[in-house]
Parts: structure tokens; C-alpha cells; sequence
């Protein structure tokens, strides 16, 4: 009875486990509705999925380390798929960055030890935001700045930053349309790491992130710089909870996910 | 006899002198067929030529100081117009920007005294050209650099350089189609102005440049790089005078043109 799978008869029949791979990735999120799969073909993740369908004849779900909007950038988002595939990584590698387009590139691929997964595992996480603080826009390289025209307090933007380290409810940070049931995160650093030419640079890395949360500090920190509310009231919204007084939601499009830690 | 113009009768009627206006420009010249008006509307000059007529009322001719080829990007072009406007320099220049697409910018405007012109009155001109050198193209940024796989020994290049600089004919270095009488130029400068992150840019500031002359240095300089001739080939190759000894012309969307001094 059964098929003759040429193993012990005794010994259970194993189904072959499928390989496990992680892909790091950067893309040019400027012509893509995000990272999650839709109706649109137009996401990362739909258009990394087709090129692993075409590469491996099945279809293939790609898991993310989380989603990444509309606009947004990444120089190292990560993802993880299952794949029986005899393809070693560094042909998976080879054979995506061939199939894909311009503005997403595969920076790695490695297989993974069974039960990785890109979204479960994540330990910490970088995001970058970049500001163009002069009065005139920029014509080059204006799809990666937010621009602001008025001279900001960058002083006072680097003192709130304090307000975001540490452990805290980041829900007055936190996007409508997918509230987390717990809030509370851990922000390890948020500093400016460059200034140079109009351009400021903030990166802030933490242990998880609510739904624009760091466009919406970033929109508050903005408003800090142009002298609307102080540096020390940003501990103050933060505080309430309450999403009504943080700033602005920071366009999409100044915002990178620089790395996903594992 | 003749019209009252309210002066002396003995004084000639002098026709009123157009004012002579300045732009610096910045402008992102991937959707662009290059500065130079055509038949095809989606030049720089004629888009920023169609901006003035709209303000104006009427056709404007721009000089700029030189032309870029399709797809080459510039931080601080200029150009000159002429015009009877009664507008201020700083209307014309908030003006300019609302009507402009995202992908060119004006960054000032300045009123300039009678002879003026864009072109003829030009003593020298700085380039700017970026390499990404890493195994892997890059998404974010791609449409900034030209992408060179392969190690490059930037020692070798940089000792290179040092044969630009100077009083040379630069005709091994011409691109075909508008050959110059004179192909003597003067480079005052020719330097790697920094090396990050595997980016690597150079900056070459001269009297002028022949046609495609900046890029044939670098498609020069990037076989020196990668060590298919050596950093004094550059001297001999120029010394040839002949356009088939040098490298190829490097890609125009990795070009800059930085500035332009009068």
C-alpha cells in the first residue's frame, strides 16, 4: 500500500520540508502603492512575487518584515518565502536582479534555518527621514526630501528627540486604520546623523513601529522646528496618547527603512 | 511733426531698451531631451521658454550657457532672456517656479546690465560627475549615477586626473556631430570631490568644454580604473587628438553641471 517512496517501510513517509530564504532588499518606492500585495500590481510585494513565480514555475508568497507605505523608500527591507526550489541563493539572487525592475533591487539572498520568518523575528528596526530645509525646492533628488521652506530650530528638533528614546505608548504617533492593541514600543535612537547643504537627515531605530509612527513624529518635530510648540511639549503629546495633537502625517516619500535587525 | 514724447524736440526718441534678466537653474533633466529647444516640446529651454511666455505675454528667447545633452542634470545652470516686462527680477522668479514643473527649479534671478549674455559672456564652467561603484546596482538614487560592477583602483584615476588639468587640446576627448575650430581648453580643476559609500564624483572646472567632453574623460578614466590602460595612457590618449583612443562616453544621467561663472 502506498507509493514506494524507496525509504524503510517502518520509517514515516517525510514530506520534503521546503527551504526557507531571506531576501534584503532596497526599492525606489516612488512608483509603487507600497509594499503590500493588492488588486493593483503595482506593489513591492506583488512585483518581487511574479518575478519569484517566474523564476521558480510556482507561486511564491513573499513575507515582509512588515509593510512599508505608498511612497515609501527601502535600503534594506527584508523578507522571507518557502520555496522547494533547487536554486541556491546566489542563483535566486542572480536570477531576481535580472528579472526585476530598475527600481528594486535585491541586495542579498540567504536560505534560512527552518522556522525563520521575516516578520516574527524582527528585533529591532532603522528608518531614516529626510528634510530639505531651504527656501527654494529641489529639483534633483526631490522624490527622497520632504521640503520645508522656513528655517527650522534645528537645535530644538535635536533636544525633542530625547522625548522619543526609551520606552513608551507611541499611540499619539500612531496612523489611523490599523490600531495596534498594544502601543507601547521601545525607541533605542533617534538623532540627526547629517546636515549638510539644506539636507537633514533623521534616523530613528527601535523595536517595532506603529502605522506612521515615524512620519508623525517627524511632523511633530517639524513643528517644533518652525517654533509652533516646544521641544519639551513633544513629551507632552506623547503623553496624552491622543493622535489629535501630534503634527502632521510627513509625506511618504522623505521616509527610508534603512535595515531590519534579526 | 512726429509724436509728442514729452522730451526735447532735439533729443532723439529712443525706443525703449528690453531689461536683460539672469536665471540660475536647477533641474533634473531625466524626462528631458536635453536644454536645447526642438521640435519635440520636452526640452529645458522649452519648457522654461513657454514659462516666460505665459508670464509675459509674449515669445521669449532663453540663451542658456551652453547646452546639456538629454538626460544630463544640472545644480546651477544659467541662461538670459530679454524682456520689456515691468515685472521685478523677484516676481519673475516666484513666478517662474509656480508655473515650472517639479523638475526644474529657478534659483534666482537677477537683472543684468545692458550686453549681458548667457553664453558669450561665460569665463568658466564646473562639472560634476558621480560613479557607483559597488557589485550591485543601487534602486534609490539610480537615476543619479552610473553604475561600474567592478572594483575600481581610484589611486590610479586620481593620478589620472593630473593629466586633464591644464591648457590642452581636447579634441581626443570631442564627441562627433559639432566639431569645434579651436579644441584648446583650459581645466583648472580636475578632482574627486568624494568617495562614500561606494559612490565616488568628480569635479572637472575649465575655461569650456567641447561636446561630451566631461563624459569622455570619465568613460577615460573608468578604463583606467579598472586597469585596461594606465593613469599616464590619459596624457597620450589626449595627445593623440584622436576620439578613437579614448574610452566611451560615459552616460549622461550621471552628469552634473554645477555652475557657471561670469
Amino acid at each position: 500500500m502506498g507509493r514506494d517512496t524507496g525509504q524503510h517501510p517502518l520509517r514515516p513517509t517525510l514530506k520534503k520540508m521546503p527551504r526557507i530564504f531571506k531576501l534584503t532588499i532596497e526599492y525606489d518606492g516612488s512608483a509603487y502603492l507600497g509594499w503590500q500585495r493588492q488588486k493593483d500590481p503595482n506593489t513591492i510585494q506583488g512585483t518581487i512575487e511574479r518575478a519569484l513565480h517566474t523564476l521558480t514555475g510556482r507561486h511564491v508568497t513573499l513575507s515582509g518584515s512588515g509593510r512599508t507605505d505608498s511612497g515609501v523608500h527601502a535600503l534594506g527591507q527584508a523578507a522571507s518565502f518557502r520555496s522547494n526550489t533547487h536554486l541556491s541563493p546566489e542563483d535566486i539572487h542572480r536570477a531576481l536582479n535580472a528579472i526585476l525592475p530598475d527600481d528594486i533591487v535585491i541586495l542579498s539572498c540567504h536560505e534560512m534555518p527552518e522556522g525563520f520568518h521575516a516578520r516574527f523575528d524582527v528585533t529591532s528596526k532603522c528608518y531614516r527621514y529626510c528634510l530639505l530645509n531651504r527656501s527654494l525646492p529641489s529639483a534633483v533628488g526631490r522624490q527622497y526630501t520632504w521640503h520645508i521652506r522656513k528655517p527650522l530650530d534645528v537645535d530644538a528638533m535635536r533636544e525633542a528627540l530625547r522625548h522619543i528614546i526609551g520606552t513608551h505608548s507611541f499611540k499619539a504617533f500612531e496612523g489611523a486604520g490599523s490600531p495596534r492593541s498594544d502601543s507601547v514600543r521601545q525607541v533605542y535612537r533617534a538623532e540627526i546623523i547629517s546636515r549638510k547643504g539644506g539636507r537633514l537627515d533623521f534616523e530613528i531605530e527601535g523595536s517595532g513601529f506603529l502605522r506612521h509612527m515615524v512620519r508623525n513624529i517627524v511632523g511633530t518635530l517639524v513643528d517644533i522646528g518652525l517654533g509652533k510648540i516646544t521641544a519639551d511639549d513633544l513629551a507632552k503629546i506623547r503623553d496624552t496618547q491622543d493622535r489629535g495633537k501630534a503634527g502632521i502625517t510627513a509625506p511618504a516619500h522623505g521616509l527610508f527603512l534603512v535595515r531590519v535587525n534579526y
